[in-house]
């Protein structure tokens, strides 16, 4: 059985300090361990990134990084983590930070990352960025989109886009990773098979997208309080929402063209989970026909048979969002409408873990040489 | 002030009488009242009548109906009901009702108000179907989609379609009226504008809904049960919803031409409610350009500018289920996406209200010549 | 039909006027009509004043303020109110206000209707205040529990506890109105009448209560968040809430002496609703029997069976927030538990109608001679 | 990585086989890994029991039985195991299973463990039964609250009572356990210190305790579905439910005589989680003294403090039942009230796992020999 430990710690505050005893669970120490820094750790990202290292047998987290809650004990902040972790925030000094770990996860704002890297702490540490600011590859989009200047262009061509699916090898070598969004994660994940394939119109490409309100953040804003959220389902950011470049950038190249697709989000009120429901029109053959089943379905299975956590659906199952909670699994299904010759692709994955943090810890497994699964064989929880 | 009053009951189960003494509010009595009588009185839909016909001024309930709870309270079927329902529910004898009422509201599963239905009824009774029996005007269509025969195929000519806002002057004189289904009137009064003005390729036209659970009924089935439903998401009834036809029916009228239509019901956890998220290509003008957001703006406004019910949203705003809840309101809103070419139109409602009783009563209204929103004047509910 | 009307209102903001069109619902006007001021429109308690008073045929609302919206359009604040409620908002001066309307609720934080009112206000309107500023006679207590001076105890006395079951008579010719707290109210009418008949020994009364989350207000808190709230339940102000003083204070006029009870809140994940689970030891008669309970059932029917707002349920039955949603309703049942010689008293209401602006309106009706039911005859909301 | 393998399963129905390709995750071989069965696989608290063994080093499970699924795919009954469990559900035949297995567990209804158990079977295999049917020495208690006859009797002295705090020794030699109920495993852990060192007069206990949905199974009744929990709370088995004389047996051991308490259960709209209120009066220490807060912690410490699984909050924390959520752990905490003289203890766990699966893995662990926390070190998911 896991011991249980007494830590001291010592707060220095206003100039007083004061001694702090934290009891709690003793991991297993193993050599070589990956050390770990998180840069925004009580974000709710930041929270699930610790929840999923605390499994992980060869990885220790050195450095919870929080603007907000410097000093403060990150169990208060997340009393999930009470006898789990004994450990005070800290801020968010990267180049400090940098001579301490092996990897560093910024789960962070758009911009913070990029405005903290630099060469020298590339040189030292592992970067896996969990903001969007190296996801896109053309900076003018980025800043459009985004509305803000790229603070580190230059990084931009190195950084590798963390979808292990489909970069899994451009990952194993990077020191910079472009850690995907929730929303494109599922997205792209749904529609690659048939965009790659040339099996669907990519062009005609709708896709329709539902979201648990932790994508959200815990930030304390009026329209994220519970009584605003809950029994109330709502579109926003409708043609305009930062995910659609990055979906669109992706599948362009694996439709080898430049695509323009239309993405519009939803709120839904549950805590996690991301459901995707993609239209497009099926390419017919030279004869006329549509594709068949048989033949979008060997098309997903070239591309996801051998992957560990895309689950390709029996045929005519619909993903479901509780399937997958808790769980770095992504489902994908897909349900051909012969009426209107178009295909229905539908993904779910949990936003906090296939859509951020466990996909970040499968980044950092792969640079590190470790079994892509390791820490992330969660069975999704149900009910 | 309402008074209470006492009123005794007598129950005869099984060969024995028992006498119940039940308290309840004294509705105001008031000259020509129009005498309900409701088969169904006990689903969500049925109960949701109730609610709404009492506090209706010229209207009175006669007939609770209900298969399952013959005999027993209403009450203690509905216990939001205490002390303000006295009756004991009825079977659904249509024949024996027709010669009590001056309209039934059936809500009831599809094919039994077909089957009940015949001519001295009608002669004798308006009847407000809420089921999907006299919504198909091509009977083979019904009976491909429902996957069972019509049984009064006779009375469909002469049916009307119960939307008031497309249809409000035939519904007037008609003696049987098809109530709209919950998606199709959400969907349909999102996408008409634009369809009927032709300002959209109506071939393009994607429907992605998504409904809470109260649409599903009351039934005690699994998939139902809270902890499948809440903390999930879900597609169902891709391509073959029973609703599709319905739509492209309506929607087929508004563009002159037949129609076939994308639609993908979505099931969220919470009660009430259902917002459609609706999508098609704008239709280019002779020098190639696109309708402007003015343009599209005028046409919902033709259309609804007058209409107590609809509500088109300020220009930008996206519908939310929560702000219609309780309400006979659909709120409709719409946004273009310049870069697609594409217009996302959107729709909430309560499903319950005017995706289901609410409409039955302004319909009831229309028969009756009664104001159309007599009883309809239900605040939205918030939070 | 209510008929929709175009108004043009005028905003002056920043040196710039800008006009503004809204449509909406035109209110029927009558006679006499009593004018209303809200402070505090924009809060949960001021949106649900205004559903209800939208409703009531006798008011009409002609203020309201707000501190945090000045100037903006209500039903940009509230949305559900769109083409229902054609005004922006104003401030909180209760001086001016006092000057164009008959009665104003305070629906804001403790100790502001306090610091706003005096002796020319009072001469002009009636005042209904939902904050607890005049609820606690004993000023000491109030300003221990609430941290903070009273700004007008020359007011405390003549202010009236506004629960009007208890105290209908003295309510009509007042002019200040203490409206009781939502968990107060629950409690006090889930255990007066035992209290009261002396069948309890009232130093044994343990009230856990429990909550839906409207109940703490729309200020942007982070415990307030969805994420925080849903799919969790927690206990809070354990021993140290604030309505203990006023049950407490209102319980003991009913023992006829002072009393201290045990009060626990907790918070649960629903919009709407308060239950209150209360236990107390039965007092033996003098031959050591306890009472019976079609005694305890006896003193329930004495103080309520001509209530209008009050349901004495079915022996046995339970009450369920559900079934008081949206209404003015209060539930009350009790189980005699005679293993432990204990009776367990429930209550369910609605906490922002009869625990808030429901039961303020009620107060209004009794301040002005209406009937005490109009604007509240809601049906409760089922499901 | 973690490998994916095909496995080929045959299916005989109705005199038909069939084949069926599975595949899913290879779970690592070790040498003595216990061998598992479990009857009642798919109720909830069974699918609990295979989400935790899934993760667990040295068990695997060999019999997924149930009653109402037998010869389907256990994947199809909870699709979240899709890719993860490769096996078909199986009878429950007891007798044939405990020639296959070193561990039965029971997540069956009340009498069924107590109908297939036998002398032969208990000597051929350990048996955890998470039903009740052997957790109250006395058959007539039982008898009379389960409303049944017990069919083993015989076994009942011998049954050890696992709640692993307190009788870890006990559970170490046994052939038979009885696993706590959720309601008891949280209320006894709440209340223990308190009662066993006389620091509360044990009569005054009062248990308020509130509990998510899968609490009641996935049984598929009207009460149970979502529209009629959501948004709704209510008290049910008042004074009358099956976990009182459970509790009352344990905490009498504690006390040292019999006890009655008062226990009261609520169902509340979350899917996991039980939240326990306990009340009761503190004990005067000889010299009319209240016991101080520091002596109510060290009760507290002395039985906890080496616990893995429950965990003291700090000082004025209250539990909270998304802190614990998908683990193992019990969240305990108490505030002194001391102007009513009493203590309100409150406890949180996930009922199902400390209050269900959890528990049972860790029964098996001690049975074993294996570390009490193996398979069980999941950490509380938030949000």
């Amino acid at each position: 059985m896991q011991k249980l430990k007494q830590k001291t710690l010592w707060l220095f505050l206003c100039g007083i300090s004061s001694k702090i005893e934290i009891v709690c669970i003793e991991k297993e120490k193993r050599m070589n361990m990956v050390k770990v820094g998180i840069i925004g750790a009580t974000g709710y990202a930041g929270g699930e990134l610790v929840r999923i290292l605390m499994g992980h047998k060869d990885a220790e987290i050195i450095w919870y990084g929080s603007k907000s809650y410097i000093d403060q004990r990150y169990d208060e902040v997340y009393r999930n983590m009470f006898r789990i972790v004994d450990a005070v925030c800290m801020d968010d000094n990267m180049e400090a930070l940098s001579k301490e770990v092996d990897v560093i996860f910024t789960a962070t704002p758009q911009g913070l990352c990029a405005s903290l890297v630099n060469e020298e702490i590339l040189s030292r540490v592992k970067i896996v960025d969990l903001s969007a600011d190296f996801r896109i590859k053309d900076v003018k989009v980025y800043e459009q989109w985004y509305g803000m200047l790229h603070k580190s262009p230059q990084f931009i061509d190195e950084a590798v886009y963390g979808l292990c699916e489909l970069n899994r090898d451009q990952v194993k070598g990077a020191r910079l990773i472009a850690n995907p969004g929730c929303y494109t994660t599922c997205s792209i994940l749904t529609a690659y098979p048939l965009v790659k394939e040339g099996l669907i119109n990519p062009d005609t490409l709708i896709i329709d997208a539902k979201s648990g309100t932790s994508g959200a953040g815990r930030g304390a804003k009026l329209p994220n309080l519970f009584c605003e959220v809950n029994e109330n389902m709502k579109a926003y950011g409708v043609a305009t929402h930062r995910h659609t470049p990055e979906i669109e950038e992706q599948l362009g190249y694996a439709a080898g063209r430049e695509l323009t697709v239309s993405f519009t989000p939803h709120l839904v009120p549950m805590n996690r989970g991301i459901l995707v429901t993609a239209y497009a029109s099926l390419k017919r053959k030279e004869d006329g026909s549509l594709p068949t089943v048989a033949e979008l379905r060997a098309a997903y299975e070239h591309y996801y048979k051998d992957e560990r956590f895309v689950r390709l659906l029996d045929k005519g199952v619909c993903p479901e969002t509780k399937w997958v909670e808790g769980s770095n699994y992504v489902d994908v299904g897909f349900i051909v409408d012969e009426r209107t010759g178009r295909v229905v692709m539908m993904g779910a994955l949990d936003n906090l873990v296939k859509g951020a943090a466990g996909q970040a810890v499968q980044n950092m497994n792969l640079l590190f040489g470790l079994p892509e699964d390791e820490g992330l064989a969660m069975v999704p929880m149900f009910p």
